[in-house]
């Protein structure tokens, strides 16, 4: 590739993000794009926002820049949380390091690459990109300890930068847990492999051996529902509702709304529905003796529960301590927040846990393998000539220049990037298949196979298939892979400089004009037309974007000290996705649920591994070009920065995986001593029910305990309090007998009209 | 190597074991050499079995054999302890997988080896043992399926007989840790990396955190002074008053007995020293006042503490919780048993502890490369015709049929047994420096460094150099290695079958025989003209004993289905090491500290490791041999293998990190109610003091609280209490100026003789 393929490449994307970004200024004017473009704010500020959006009509359109550029970090952990701030640290991070190493390597490194004189020079155009990186040096040069100091220079500051980061990250995570208020998961523990047994059910057996072993500090707890089964009847209820009453119904009352996964028939509550669902739970205490057959209820409850205790410090040693002789068995971990449970996996039994595990594992990996397809095509479109030989009918398009240098400067990547579009849905589908209990690690272990597949296929791949095209087991030499990355990498530079500047580039422009959302908000209001939900806003998508900046971070390190032309490319993309995300993050997505900064220890593994590729990489070059001085000095570097990551291991990481007693006790103490505590305590139960509002309107546990409110008022006097059902032992088989005798009167109803 | 040259290496290794054993059998029965060959049973239970053993001297040689056969485990459990019953499950384990795999084996695959057709059939004697090796199988035999279902019939059974043992174990430790009556281990916490302050000393400090954020469960504490430091002062001390006392010292009392590591000169107490020595106490008021400075104390205290707590429970959640928001402070661990603890390790900082471990790692494998030498050299004299090449002089030597036996069979495996005698104390070495706490915690690191060099120098260095000599790049296609180890392992089958036959039988008669015990006790006896000293007694060396187990388990497996012949001789060597093992446990050694069957989890994980290389090196060998369908089928079963492992590690191993809290609750309880609780607590304090019972006669602790405990009943009236030294305060600086009062005195005495 040369340099005008290059420029020609940049040229485009520049034009297309200019387009872009300023098509965004127009559209998130509109007052039709509000809820694409300012969905968190609508969401969460919408009457104090909804007037500010009119006076920002009218400002000029690159106001978004500066006042996206204007949040300070207090702010944005007020509005989007921790993991909203720890992301932005990754984007400063990697500002700062590259911005060092583009001083360094463009100042120091790129001089001595072009007069190198390994290659003839042609005229500035058409020269060859070749000539910036390393592989211009000749051999034996006496200018490669300059290469060697800038790794050093790089790889001791990035160091540096990690570990105040690292420092600064834990800090706000303690700061997160400490003055956030009192918040229910601290004091509760998610209990699950609650042994079977004839004589009592879950619920009593939970009671029974927490207030043998925990009894001063148990409060309560709650019982998990296989949740997916009750749904599931619900759901098909419903459905033979709909069936039935679709004759006889006319008109859709007003009130009920219709949402994005509705269709406007079901989910609307009928008068009889309703006066039928409400008589269940008069009968009640009929259907509730009939279902206390323990082989019944060994089916409807699932062998995990809610456990709450009286304090934090409680909670939290019930977590870590095993609690009995059997691992298997009441295995507790502290619980996820209230919004953050994933109820749909509570349900699987802690026993398959692991063959699960290892199964999504074994799939992953399988897709990875199979992704090799479309990447090692990708990857024979930048080298043409071979390309040609293999396809002879290309070879008169081929000719034409242009056409070649958007062949090799532009498709490549796009392809690649489509493909890889199908990979976030993918790796949600298997961690949620892993069975993990909240959405938050549903979408950390996602972010985890993401990172890997994109190091895997866009970095290794590349580098290895696109070298030694059509020689798949150079894998099986360990040996030589250092040298082969030192030959493939300034090969390859080229290719990931055009991955940046169409992967990266390209991508934050599509992010900040939400195309999907824009197109799937016109498509609902004007065709289907739907009203703005503004329920419906997502969450940021931390499982594209963190691989996505780890990998551009992966390919900065290094390309760094071979290739450096990568960094200016690299350090517009990081200064751009700055001021994209932290207006996406402060306009666009919505936090649901936090995991309190966990993401910091991935981001930071991933790095260290990005620096000791490198210096390897550098280690397999400055072995190619013989100069043992260079190399020599590269190998105590290496271990250096593994021993750097030994102490952060040892230094912050338990920080990321338990909360400290310390901090737990003081924060007991002081709400003890503020009266807090009962407060807390009551709100407990409610925080972990596990059928609040449902979506479709059929809000079961609100209307049974409604009534149950009710009820027990009206029973104060009749004794008959008792024989109703608490919220926490609320019997599954009373909601399958109650909706088998909705499908009856239903079809009883449809017997009449038909009559 | 043929036959009768394995028949001359059988006959020499046999006829000396039947040397050894019967010369046990005499030796064992002289009294002079009690102390060698029933060390434990003198030291423990002296009185009843001097008697006992006089009767015992009567009785015909192989009483000892079935007197190690009727033990029980209960006895064994009871005498020495749950790590000696550990250890002889992994003989039982052996002998029973090994049975099995000798009747599989024997009657299913050596037939069909030796009626291979690959090679031409010799005499009986003179016939090569490699036609016994699966290497006289032909290519695409269709009798490859036997190997294939011997593979699964091994495998399978190992991997259930693996599961009960595990089960086994786990449930004798839960015995063992709930029915051993009171442990003051149970009930103390090590506390390290308490921060320094210049406000508080340690012991303040210690007392701050643990009122405050314990209060509930904490009972008290001992601060760890800075042991070598102390001992150093005080040896210095007693060299100058030996160096003094020289010339002045006529008798020697008789009451101090000379030790094993005693010059006779030392230790023994003159009433001078004496005197002197208790007079410090006495001035232990100002001496005290004088150490107040806290930048003194800081030098002297170390970090550490060990803290008692009322309760198990309490204990536990301690040392299992995450103290403070910088992981490197008050680093809390289970303490080991008072006689387990390691003192000199104590003192060092806890920060610097992750270095020491990385610098032994990287120690460690340095010697286990340097160690490659002489395996090479021993390796290339199973190769006569190689090394005849390269030393031609020893032409005329090696022609003799003798020589050749004795240097092919005999020698190499000598050779590699003496330098493999190096290592285990050069591994104990790196494990002290590693730090440990605790002396069962050294040992068990260092039973992991022996462990991994035997298994890398003894298999797959000799496997791989001994079949491509010369040629060490192997290692850097891993992809080959397994096809490399299906050609080297049959080819290397015999060098194992001697290995076994010298290594194997002949450690166990030297065992047994104790030749070392017996030449120092020879040497010390009529020599150094000593008594018996019967509190040197040593403890079971696990950490060579455990990997030498191991290793023929990894020798027997590999070889099973290769090269079964050396399935009979391996099992000779298991029932030989069973009787022993159990008399050496039950006589010789002595059990000093437990570690409760942590050993367990190390042998079933290298069980695992030779089962799943086992099951790649078939798949190397049905590859070679292409056969395709016994490849396909060995897949699934490596997968088997590696998925059982997986759930043995869910479900027993964390009971092998940590206790349950339901147990200790309950012990608890037991104790509260029936009383037993404050004589525990009482216990504790004496049983974590620093400086018991010193071997050498300077009992400080002791002798400064006895002295205390006079003091203060005798100050009782006069309110002199508080001005004295609590055990636990115990001020260092006082000890220093002490010792240097001595050596004044000393040197005035000089000065009064010399006048």
């Amino acid at each position: 590739m040369i340099i005008s393929a290059l420029l020609t490449s940049a040229g485009i994307n520049i034009g297309v993000c200019a387009l872009l970004l300023s098509l965004y200024s127009i559209l998130r004017k509109q007052p039709a794009n509000v809820n694409v473009y300012f969905g968190r704010r609508i969401a969460e500020e919408h009457n104090r926002l909804r007037d500010a959006f009119v006076l920002e009509r009218f400002v000029p359109s690159p106001s978004w820049i500066l006042k996206a550029l204007q949040y300070t970090e207090e702010e944005i952990l007020a509005v989007a949380g921790l993991d909203a701030v720890v992301f932005l640290r990754i984007v400063i991070f990697s500002i700062r390091i590259f911005s060092i190493a583009a001083v360094v390597c463009v100042f120091g490194i790129l001089p001595l690459n072009y007069f190198g004189q390994e290659m003839e020079h042609r005229k500035i155009p058409s020269e060859s990109l070749d000539v910036f990186t390393i592989g211009n040096v000749v051999e034996r040069s006496r200018w490669l300890w300059v290469h060697c100091l800038a790794l050093y220079i790089v790889s001791c500051s990035a160091c540096l930068l990690l570990y105040f980061e690292y420092k600064r990250v834990s800090k706000l995570r303690l700061i997160h847990v400490t003055r956030s208020g009192p918040n229910p998961s601290h004091f509760t523990v998610l209990v699950r492999g609650i042994p079977k047994s004839t004589e009592e059910s879950h619920d009593e057996s939970v009671t029974n051996f927490f207030t043998k072993y925990h009894a001063s500090s148990y409060l309560s707890h709650q019982i998990v529902f296989k949740a997916g089964k009750v749904q599931k009847m619900l759901s098909g209820a419903k459905k033979v509702y709909e069936k039935f009453m679709h004759v006889k119904h006319t008109v859709i009352e007003k009130r009920c709304k219709a949402g994005v996964y509705r269709c406007g028939l079901c989910g609307c509550s009928s008068n009889s529905f309703q006066l039928i669902r409400t008589s269940f739970d008069r009968n009640g205490k009929k259907i509730d003796t009939g279902s206390s057959d323990p082989s019944i209820r060994e089916h409807e409850e699932c062998g995990a529960s809610f456990v709450f205790f009286k304090t934090r410090y409680g909670a939290l040693v019930a977590s870590e301590i095993l609690q009995t002789w059997n691992p298997m068995h009441w295995v507790t971990e502290l619980a996820p927040a209230p919004d953050d449970v994933y109820w749909s996996n509570l349900w699987v039994p802690y026993r398959l846990l692991w063959m699960r595990r290892i199964a999504t594992l074994l799939l992953s990996i399988v897709f990875m393998f199979v992704f090799l397809i479309p990447v090692t095509f990708v990857q024979g479109m930048t080298q043409l000539d071979k390309l040609q030989q293999r396809l002879p009918f290309l070879k008169g398009i081929l000719k034409k220049r242009f056409v070649t240098q958007i062949v090799t400067g532009y498709l490549p990547s796009v392809i690649l990037q489509l493909a890889l579009y199908t990979v976030p849905p993918m790796m949600m589908l298997f961690s949620t298949m892993e069975g993990p209990t909240s959405r938050s690690g549903r979408k950390r272990s996602a972010c985890c196979k993401v990172l890997y597949f994109t190091i895997w296929n866009v970095f290794f791949v590349n580098v290895l298939s696109g070298s030694v095209i059509s020689q798949i087991n150079i894998l099986s030499s360990p040996k030589d892979i250092p040298a082969q990355l030192a030959k493939a990498v300034p090969s390859q530079a080229t290719f990931f400089i055009t991955y940046v500047l169409t992967s990266g580039w390209a991508s934050l422009s599509s992010e900040v004009m939400q195309l999907f959302g824009l197109i799937w908000n016109m498509i609902s209001k004007y065709i289907l037309g739907r009203e703005e939900d503004p329920t419906a806003v997502l969450t940021f998508p931390y499982h594209t974007e963190v691989p996505k900046l780890l990998l551009f971070g992966l390919l900065g390190f290094t390309c760094s000290i071979l290739a450096p032309l990568i960094l200016p490319f690299l350090l517009i993309y990081f200064f751009l996705g700055y001021v994209v995300y932290r207006n996406q993050i402060m306009n666009v997505y919505r936090t649901r649920y936090e995991t309190g900064g966990l993401m910091w220890p991935i981001v930071h593994n991933t790095t260290i591994f990005s620096l000791v590729l490198t210096q390897l990489i550098c280690l397999g070059v400055f072995s190619l070009k013989e100069s043992p001085i260079a190399a020599g000095f590269t190998i105590p570097l290496i271990l250096i920065t593994l021993l750097f990551n030994e102490y952060c291991r040892k230094r912050f990481h338990p920080l990321f995986k338990s909360f400290s007693a310390q901090d737990l006790i003081d924060m007991d103490r002081e709400d003890q001593q503020s009266g807090k505590m009962e407060e807390i305590h009551e709100h407990l139960h409610t925080a972990y029910s596990q059928f609040p509002h449902s979506t479709d309107g059929v809000k079961i546990n609100d209307e049974s305990s409604e009534e149950r409110a009710s009820s027990s008022s009206q029973s104060d006097g009749s004794g008959n309090k008792l024989s109703h059902p608490t919220l926490r032992g609320l019997p599954i088989a009373r909601l399958q007998k109650a909706v088998k005798t909705v499908c009856l009167v239903v079809s009883l109803q449809k017997r009449d009209t038909s009559v």
